[in-house]
């Protein structure tokens, strides 16, 4: 299951969620305990492929026929769900093995969670699980739900909440207990489950391959998913393309954003939770949404569910109370909406309908005279929609018993005249079976409709933000042409020596990236030839892959304007160099033509453990040791990655030009990001760390002024 | 009422409070009708004064006798409420005028919300007001209500609401339909009101006249506010330092953050949104809670009726959940709480008792083993609270029908044996009788209860920055004594003609603040003397005050060396200037030391319509400009406000010493700052702009290389 692509064998997983029979083993006639709440309801929910209780106490339980042990079931069984002790798990499992079961959930803990010993036990549990292709959920996990089938594979209490339609979200979560609250509440907040995991100790399948399973089902529209570290970064990866491929958004709350809480992640699950901000980027660049509150989830996952996405990130506002449109504007703008003025036609026609006291100007202020002339709204709404420069539409809205049915008749009918995405927020304070019928008469239009306005604009402000992502990833491309290393890059990356500047650059050169005029001079004659070469004034460097803080060393003379200062440099370097090490091996000195005056930024690589090589881009210098104002992505990336990474730097002002300047060649600079992506793809298991420092931009083209290539 | 110093009239105020006579004039019979909903909640809620309906139509309404006019009622009146049309209310404000009336609600609209004409109507109201000491809530607003009394001058539904127990929120709002609606849910969320005030357009009473007064009243422990603008900064600030005074926290709703929101509260009520940047600075100055969403206001508002403050930052987390422990200590960092690691004693006792899958660190997850044995709560509860690392604690807990009773019994006795803030959260999926029981016996004995364990953070985080500012507070002592400028230093100031950057510096000095070695030379004879004196190199600098921009005008010369070359350069930098700007009267060149190399940085002042002189300090240079990293303070601060507006800017680290070297000399900056403010406190009406650009910062002390001082 665990291929380096990324990919996931579906039809395995598949026994999961649509297993045409069921044996419970270890399972309890007590329907409060653990082991008897998964039966109660897979009956209850009137589960229709075969049950198996396993249990030698008993002869049946809730009037099913119960079976001394596994193998003396007669049929064919699909899934296991196993709830015995930890000790007698790999019995169970190798029972499984016997009887050619498909899929176990183990719900059982007492494995890594709990040190040393568990950990040896759960490592054999992986082993049986990959020698016989057995597909295991858990250990130590709260199980999985299909509301789609009534699979109830699981012992938390969810299993007897009644299901809220449409279906929509498929929700996977790292935390059994937390994922369980989650489901609850969104219940609560009127979200429809498609499907519920809890993957536990991902001892074999894990988070990612049931996102994969999760997209390729109908029901689920929508995923959702509560994450502290990711196994493998390449399947997350691939989860996360399809995803965007399908047009099905991806909502993830990842903790451990700060020390504090990713040190209470490990103390939890034993996930590793990474650098935050290569999580971060990774959920940009792939297009997940991520969220920190519960309520971003289920008001979004009831926003999608109205079927729309916005073409443009214009909102237009409609409001019954000014304090509210404004705070809503603020959000919008917070959030990166656009709130534009409404100008000509759009604004004339809402004047002519406000009173004096109203705002057209967006928000539209409707004011209290909206509640005794309830037909206002309608007819605002319908000169907003017919804006073309208004890509979305925010309504907030009082409904009173009066006004209730005109306001719904309006709404739908308006709702159902356009494709833009509307999104109602209602502030119903009395309780009344008017008000209740009016709104719900809109929600079966399809009309999302949410009770807090600031959560409606958060959730609209994403859906702008993915409907984006989707329309950019449809033309994407990665270019997976290897470019090829001219000869003597290739010769120098295949040497298993360490690497001087001058071989560092040697190699981006081959790639195509501009570096500095220069040459390796072993005498001051060669030195004083190749300075007449390149033409003066220049720089020399020692080179040796011993020395990497060449400043520190006295290894570098910068300026260097004749013969003679480039003979007299050249012994200095030397001799400093000897004295700073005497064990360096020195290469010879590096004469390289002085660089005139640019931006210098810094590329970098490192390489994850989860997602493998990542770059990094800043402004150089104190840009970022004192504001740490980088920018990351993951390899390999698209020109729009690269692109992305260059802008969302705060300091990219910079790079535009300031104080008079002209902007520095942007396009030569994504340029080079997406050479030192295609290197450190090609040469992935080769190169460990790769450092461009600085890179110099002019307003034309950029070149690397020093470089360094850290190997295996 | 309008008195420099910000100071408000309390006793003026007291009749909209308790009024011991109330007149109704336009009242209505029917109680739908904002103009009957005011008297109907009068009668409904026992208002104990006199009340008097005044409507020619009716001889009684309610079986209240009714009057024909406010004059022919008998005794005093000290309150009217008046609903009658805009074109009658100059008429009703005479007849109260005559009749000695103390404090008028205003309910009409019409005025300067509406255009010019109704600008001239409010101008009047103002005017009337002013003349007969007449004190008007309103006009264009729905009123106000005072809980503890039954004073209900609103025609908001708001007055049909039951009041919630213990009161303690006095809330202030420049939205009249969106202060209703946050009071509505804030009710429904368990928050007691005291008061609660529309200030409508301000034609007379302000929204801070509102706060100052309600910081004066026992029931009113915390202040809420919606605020678009504020009126006066000096009344503002004054209600903001009496509240850090009298440690009650006020919490403001301030909306127009964005270009779009600031438009929009413009359109609304016609407030100017000013920079929002001054209002942040303003609001962390003084200690003034900023908050954006509803759920901000009132988990503090119940956080804050345990009457406790943390003494410190530590927050210790006890969750029966590890996936929402992760989530809160995440919050808990990025909100500037810390979750320091359990060690030594509380560790060792907090493992004891946990199972071996649990977690002692912090946050402590008791796992759902905590529901089979509910004593694991307060036993671990006891550990943290025995901890005095520990400043304060948030527990989430699920409470279920067997465990309620003994958590509840655990959690009060706990709570009642300590001082430190503990705030719970409780997951209630079921309803239960006992459930609920157990919960409002926990809410009974004074600890605070919430449903989102993210809002209990966000509560906690809030208290405990707003602890710290009222330690702070107790230590502030701002300098009023004026620093008497020499006497070189006040003639210039004094003088109406603009000012040389030598002239600017004089008065800088004359306060004290260092600058460079310098003086004006009028002739080569008089440079080339004056730069031996400084002694060599040095800068020649064109001095005049039509010419800002020197270095563009060719006016400036750096590192001139010797004699010769001060005299050449001397009559060049003469020549460009009046090449430059023939009309510029010269009055010489500036012969400067020139500085060693520091940290160069900006120190600002501006003159903000709402707060007067505000200071601006932020790194010199690109990040200025391209990052905006500056920082704010309304005049006059104190030392703190200085300190904290270096450290908090986000290039501080470059203040501190970077790539090894020194830190600069921090105190000379907090000292050159607050000498600013002493500048333009002392000379507010005289000074409009000072720049410093830039001062340099050494290791060991500071100086003025540059400075413009813009007088009115």
């Amino acid at each position: 299951m665990d291929k380096k692509d990324g990919n996931v064998d579906i039809s395995a997983m598949e026994y999961f969620f649509n297993p045409h029979s069921i044996a419970l083993i270890g399972v309890s006639k007590d329907i409060r305990k653990p082991s008897g709440r998964s039966l109660n309801a897979l009956l209850k929910w009137n589960y229709t492929g075969k049950l198996y209780p396993v249990n030698p106490h008993y002869m049946e339980i809730h009037g099913v026929k119960c079976y001394p042990s596994l193998l003396e079931i007669p049929g064919d069984v699909e899934m296991v769900i196993i709830s015995v002790p930890a000790q007698s798990v790999l019995a169970a499992l190798q029972q499984c093995v016997v009887k050619k079961v498909k899929a176990v959930v183990l719900f059982t803990s007492g494995f890594s969670e709990v040190g040393p010993e568990g950990k040896a036990l759960q490592e054999q549990v992986t082993q049986l699980s990959q020698k016989n292709k057995l597909r295991i959920l858990g250990p130590n996990c709260v199980g999985l739900v299909n509301l789609s089938n009534s699979v109830m594979a699981s012992f938390a209490n969810i299993v007897d909440l009644k299901p809220v339609y449409p279906m929509s979200l498929g929700f996977v979560t790292q935390s059994g207990a937390f994922g369980t609250l989650i489901f609850a509440q969104a219940v609560q907040a009127g979200v429809g489950f498609s499907s519920f995991v809890s993957v536990g100790n991902e001892a074999d399948t894990e988070f990612s391959d049931f996102l994969s399973y999760l997209l390729t089902t109908p029901e689920t529209k929508v995923i959702g998913g509560y994450l502290e570290g990711a196994k493998s970064g390449a399947k997350f990866r691939k989860a996360a393309q399809n995803a965007l491929k399908l047009k099905k958004p991806i909502l993830i709350m990842k903790v451990g954003r700060t020390r504090a809480g990713a040190r209470a992640a490990s103390s939890h699950t034993g996930s590793l939770a990474g650098d935050d901000k290569i999580y971060d980027a990774f959920f940009r660049q792939m297009g997940i949404i991520r969220i920190e509150t519960l309520s971003e989830l289920t008001s979004f996952v009831i926003v999608h569910r109205g079927g729309r996405m916005p073409a443009g990130n214009n909102i237009g506002i409609l409001s019954i109370s000014g304090g509210a449109g404004v705070l809503m504007a603020d959000k919008c703008e917070t959030l990166g909406l656009n709130v534009p003025e409404f100008m000509g036609e759009t604004r004339r026609i809402l004047e002519s309908y406000l009173p004096p006291f109203g705002s057209a100007k967006n928000p539209v202020d409707l004011t209290s005279a909206a509640v005794a002339e309830p037909e206002m709204l309608g007819r605002c709404l319908r000169a907003l929609v017919a804006d073309d420069n208004i890509h979305m539409i925010a309504v907030a809205m009082g409904f009173m018993a009066h006004s209730a049915p005109i306001l719904a008749k309006d709404l739908i009918e308006i709702y159902q005249s356009t494709t833009k995405p509307i999104v109602l927020t209602t502030y119903n304070l009395s309780s009344s079976d008017v008000i209740a019928k009016a709104i719900k008469s809109i929600e079966d239009a399809g009309m999302p409709v949410l009770t807090d306005h600031l959560h409606s604009i958060q959730a609209m402000s994403t859906l702008a933000w993915y409907s984006a992502k989707v329309r950019c990833a449809e033309n994407i491309k990665i270019d997976k042409q290897a470019i090829k290393p001219d000869k003597e890059g290739e010769k120098i990356i295949d040497n298993p020596d360490a690497l001087s500047e001058y071989e560092a650059k040697k190699i981006l050169s081959g790639y195509g990236i501009p570096v500095t005029r220069e040459a390796l001079a072993t005498s001051a004659d060669i030195a004083v030839e190749s300075a007449r070469k390149i033409g003066y004034p220049v720089a020399l460097k020692i080179q040796s892959a011993q020395i990497t803080h060449k400043t520190e060393a006295g290894g570098i003379k910068l300026n260097v304007v004749n013969d003679a200062e480039v003979r007299v440099g050249f012994k200095e370097v030397i001799s400093n160099a000897k004295k700073y090490m005497l064990e360096a091996k020195i290469q010879g000195v590096l004469v390289q033509e002085m660089l005139k005056d640019g931006v210098e930024v810094i590329i970098g690589t490192t390489k994850d453990p989860v997602f493998g090589h990542v770059i990094m881009f800043g402004l150089g210098g104190i840009f970022v040791e004192a504001l740490k104002d980088v920018s990351f992505r993951i390899t390999p990336l698209s020109r729009v990655d690269a692109e992305e990474m260059v802008s969302e730097i705060k300091g990219y002002s910079v790079l535009q030009g300031m104080r008079g300047k002209p902007s520095v060649d942007i396009n030569a600079l994504v340029d080079i990001i997406l050479k030192v992506s295609r290197l450190v793809t090609d040469y992935g298991d080769t190169i460990k760390e790769l450092d461009i420092n600085p890179l110099v931009l002019f307003s034309c083209g950029a070149k690397v002024a020093d470089a360094m290539i850290i190997k295996k």
